[in-house]
């Protein structure tokens, strides 16, 4: 997929991140520090020839705001939301952008000469957070993204796990109860239906409807239509019973992904990204002592740190660049 | 770990699979093919020192059996059932031979002027599977066995994966059911409680008891005791209502599990060994189905042959000598 033609003191790299409302892409150095940026709304839905026109424009924007050119850098890597085939470069099917078996890398290695790179964007922001942020030097590291879904990288020997074929490193979608809530991907029980943030808004707002004295209720004002990630923290750090048991369920639930992902992996760090992982300490003290609870071997095995992602929105150009 | 010394012409290995009832040991060829057989019994719950000095016996035997020595041999690698800590040699745990903080590797480096390597018996089987049998020429292979527990090894890139500490590729030991049947491992609705061949014999226990007059039940001529995990698949075969309803049901777990296994590696080939995989097709055609069904991205996307290992006991050794 390459005829790759640099400069022999070409060092920078560019990372593209495709993200639901924009399109921000980044010039690296040797450090993994951003040296250029910019970003362009993706507008999905579009097609995708006419997305694809936007990341280049994007790239010749981070380009120009480093101030050095395509020569300088050494690769192109994208990362894209949805389920991606690494290696013929190809979208197989992205749900956020309406996108379906789409020859992305092949589209954009027409306008670069440099070798182009996609993968899946939570695998971009698990490679960013291992090369430059809070799992830099681990070897071993598993990313779950609590947000809408979740999303989930997985980095093993120092290097992103694709598997033989696209579809891979869905941690998000293994079970935690078989037959249980319906999830996005059409099966039940899925992790993601009770550790998104949306499973969270979901048991939250079950809560607050049984329970309309309790702050977690009160916080909505009247609206549960209003019940976000936060609310449910906000409370049980209040001390309200509702929210302690909405954020205690949701907790145990979070756990039991980690427990699998701690008996399969044995990782060094586990990283938590996306809206919920805000909550931090008050989110992670209790995850680690149930993973020590329950992981084969218990508290004598070998245990991750349960950590929050480092690099924001940057640990996916970050890793974008590192394919 | 080593001070080898072998000569130039060295190509031979050797390989140990530490087994409940006998010590198994084989000398193996460039094409793996197993050159000299000995065993010799375990009799487990003996001191770990006996033990060891057991299995330097048995692996000279084997020597003699091949008609070669140590000299012509390049590694002697050790399969034992239990937590191991492939880094340092040591057994972390094991249950079946009562032993904790072994340090075998060392105690066999004594003996031999070989490198030592150990690793977990399945993991071995694993490893032997794709080396020597029907995984041959896989990269990324995930195999269950399905015994009394359900053990597991993962090949990813051709390699054996132990993540980075002991107690990983556990996969027995991820959820089906969160709060479900106790686990062996003290959890709670891990894999193993539903898909094991004792998980298989409780559920068809329960069944015959509540239809008496189901083949299932009459098989076991009037003591359910005798129920193993053929009766349940003889019955079915044969049209028994009862037996298919158990069969059809531990299916569905097992195929939950390896659904599971699929979103997570996407490996090209997921392997059953063990007593329940003898039913062949019967157990894999159906498994196909359920997780074509189920599996990320559905029958569209990238799924794994689901087939029987087919080198019995002797994966064991030839996964070790691989190590």
């Amino acid at each position: 997929m390459s005829n790759h033609s640099t400069s022999p003191a070409a060092s920078r790299r560019l990372g593209i991140d495709i993200g639901g409302t924009s399109i921000k892409a980044g010039t690296v150095n040797q450090e993994n520090e951003i040296i250029g940026r910019a970003a362009v709304p993706t507008d999905a839905g579009r097609p995708w020839q006419t997305v694809a026109q936007d990341i280049v424009k994007a790239a010749q924007l981070a380009l120009q705001d480093a101030g050095h050119t395509e020569k300088e850098c050494l690769s192109l890597g994208v990362g894209c939301p949805g389920t991606i085939d690494a290696q013929s470069g190809t979208v197989v099917y992205s749900n956020n952008l309406h996108w379906k078996d789409v020859p992305l890398a092949q589209a954009l290695q027409k306008a670069f000469s440099l070798p182009v790179h996609i993968s899946n964007d939570a695998n971009c922001a698990t490679l960013g957070e291992v090369r430059a942020g809070a799992a830099k030097n681990c070897k071993n590291v598993v990313l779950l993204t609590l947000g809408t879904g979740v999303g989930s990288g997985i980095v093993l020997d120092g290097r992103l796990f694709e598997g033989s074929g696209p579809g891979g490193a869905e941690f998000g979608h293994t079970l935690l109860v078989m037959d249980g809530e319906r999830c996005t991907c059409g099966r039940r029980g899925c992790l993601e239906s009770y550790a998104s943030a949306t499973a969270l808004i979901r048991q939250a707002k079950k809560a607050a409807e049984t329970q309309p004295n309790s702050l977690l209720a009160k916080l909505c004002e009247g609206d549960l239509s209003r019940m976000d990630g936060r609310i449910p923290f906000t409370a049980a750090r209040s001390g309200d019973a509702a929210g302690q048991r909405v954020v205690k369920q949701y907790i145990a639930y979070l756990a039991a992904g980690i427990t699998n992902a701690v008996n399969i992996f044995r990782p060094e760090m586990v990283l938590l990204s996306g809206g919920i992982s805000k909550e931090g300490a008050y989110l992670t003290d209790p995850l680690e002592k149930l993973v020590r609870q329950n992981a084969f071997g218990g508290a004598a095995s070998f245990l991750p740190q349960i950590r929050t992602a480092a690099l924001g929105n940057d640990a996916g150009i970050i890793g974008a660049a590192n394919l």
